[in-house]
């Protein structure tokens, strides 16, 4: 028995109306070309946070009762969960605990603590967020959020296909980042339902495809913690709800390089005007080298975040530019 | 008499229905902190052509009657212009030519042949443009496209000013960039007619302070060659209608550094994850250094383009690193 439905993707978007940013489906004649398809971009980099987690993270906290509320959430994560929690918990006042490492930036800790979170740091050599987050969740009434592995989390998720296939019904292709499995968890839900025909792809980072690797060998296979760019993407495992629904609602995973995805972000600037993060840029890297042929397609992108910052991607670009040619 | 009302640029809007993109207002949390004020940012970087600049170019092309269309137009220019005329013809069946300096930079001649126009390079240190296009124009029968000098370019960029205030009718400020003075006659028109109390302020950078000048003067005044990395704003001196129209429907002009500038596109960038070329940027530049009080207001402000390209921006990034502090 499937884990999520279309019914729970439907009920998170009422939940979400009016409070998550209905993001806009962006288009390229330049991105068209060198696909030889019709390319729709889901620019979630413009949701509230900057990436689309704070669908699943509004979805999950919503559902809980007032007491837990009032006792408060908690959620570890150095990213864009982070945020989202922190965002979503305020908005239903509520109060976030986010546990992060202490050599995280500055720019994530200030920026977690803007919306009102309270931070607790650990050193990531030494201690064990899970240890830690155990021990405030039962010591404090804390509810734990968790990044992907919860139905209502996934189903907050899929109001993205959702979104996307109301404006582009006709979709042939689904390209959407694999990390942990969330996100394309629920937009398979929502995309298999609406368009049955529709081929919903994954996208990892070359070095980190656990989760191609676990559908090929149809079990959770786990991998090191993979070296890339798209630091959102370095998920070891798939999740265990996640796997569930993606074994049954995935056609595909493709994956990219680290070169690959900074063509993509170079090309986002330059031609849609967009700025993505490495991890939100992978569906477009695979378009854009060729890895996966949707010539004659009507595809759907879900560019998912945007939060990079400037410096950084002058890095990037940096590194691209002294990279030896060939 | 003035030279355009709102039904010119009513008018304008009808021809554009459906082939100028209709551009996403954005709204930013940090921003509306940062300012006190209720800001939406009307992003052209994701108008066909990455600017604003197809709106009059495609309002005037598609005025002309089918003889002059089979003819051709003619523009010249280095910049989003360029495109747009390029654009604009194209899709009306038309032909461009379009008369750019030798040594403009490669992306921009390849971009504009891109678009299906002819180019014709001219030595700017040896020779004159307004010459060369008076003659091709002649020898052709092409018919000139001005930048900003004409009733119907001014209507159509009018058009911004009229979709922002369709979803924002509640505006108490606008901010619009200013060159030759075209967006901003057409967006002072729109706005003074729907909202008559609006205020519309002029952005101008600071070497490059023309109409600041010359609506002070109550004349059209000339100044050298501004220097300033907003390369779209390098203006010498008002259009003649421009100005007409200016003098009785502008507020205000305030003035922003290029330190400013660089800025704002880095706040745009990292909060509001937008792509900003320099002379698109300076209304938020304008609100972010404070030159202007709008505590409590609700203010739209015109990110007027997006062309600047990624190695240009981490350039303009590096030259604020190196500046020295203070």
């Amino acid at each position: 028995m499937p884990l999520i439905e279309l019914d729970d993707v439907e009920r998170a978007a009422q939940r979400l109306a009016g409070v998550a940013h209905r993001t806009p489906v962006l288009t390229s004649r330049t991105l068209d070309e060198r696909t030889g398809a019709h390319v729709h971009v889901k620019a979630e980099c413009f949701q509230r946070g900057g990436a689309f987690k704070f669908r699943g993270a509004y979805n999950k906290i919503s559902s809980l009762g007032g007491d837990t509320l009032r006792r408060g959430v908690i959620a570890y994560s150095s990213g864009n969960h982070a945020q989202a929690v922190a965002i979503a918990a305020a908005l239903l006042g509520s109060h976030a605990t986010i546990v992060m490492p202490e050599d995280a930036p500055a720019a994530k800790l200030d920026a977690t603590r803007g919306y009102g979170a309270e931070i607790v740091a650990y050193d990531r050599w030494t201690e064990s967020r899970e240890e830690i987050g155990a021990r405030l969740a039962e010591e404090r009434g804390l509810e734990l959020v968790k990044p992907y592995d919860d139905p209502l989390v996934m189903a907050g998720q899929g109001t993205v296909a959702l979104e996307l296939l109301e404006e582009t019904p006709e979709l042939d292709v689904l390209l959407v980042p694999v990390s942990g499995g969330g996100l394309i968890a629920g937009c398979a839900t929502a995309a298999k339902s609406l368009r049955p025909g529709v081929r919903v792809v994954g996208v990892e980072p070359e070095a980190g495809d656990d989760t191609r690797r676990s559908l090929a060998a149809g079990e959770r296979l786990r991998i090191d913690v993979p070296r890339t760019i798209a630091d959102g993407l370095q998920a070891t495992e798939p999740g265990e709800l996640t796997f569930e629904v993606n074994r049954q609602r995935v056609d595909e995973i493709v994956t990219v390089s680290d070169e690959e995805i900074v063509e993509a972000m170079v090309f986002l600037f330059d031609r849609l005007k967009l700025v993505a993060e490495p991890s939100g840029a992978v569906g477009v890297a695979a378009l854009l080298s060729g890895r996966l042929d949707v010539r004659g397609a009507s595809v759907g992108v879900v560019l998912s975040g945007g939060n990079v910052g400037a410096s950084r991607f002058a890095e990037l670009l940096a590194s691209r530019s002294a990279a030896p040619a060939g």
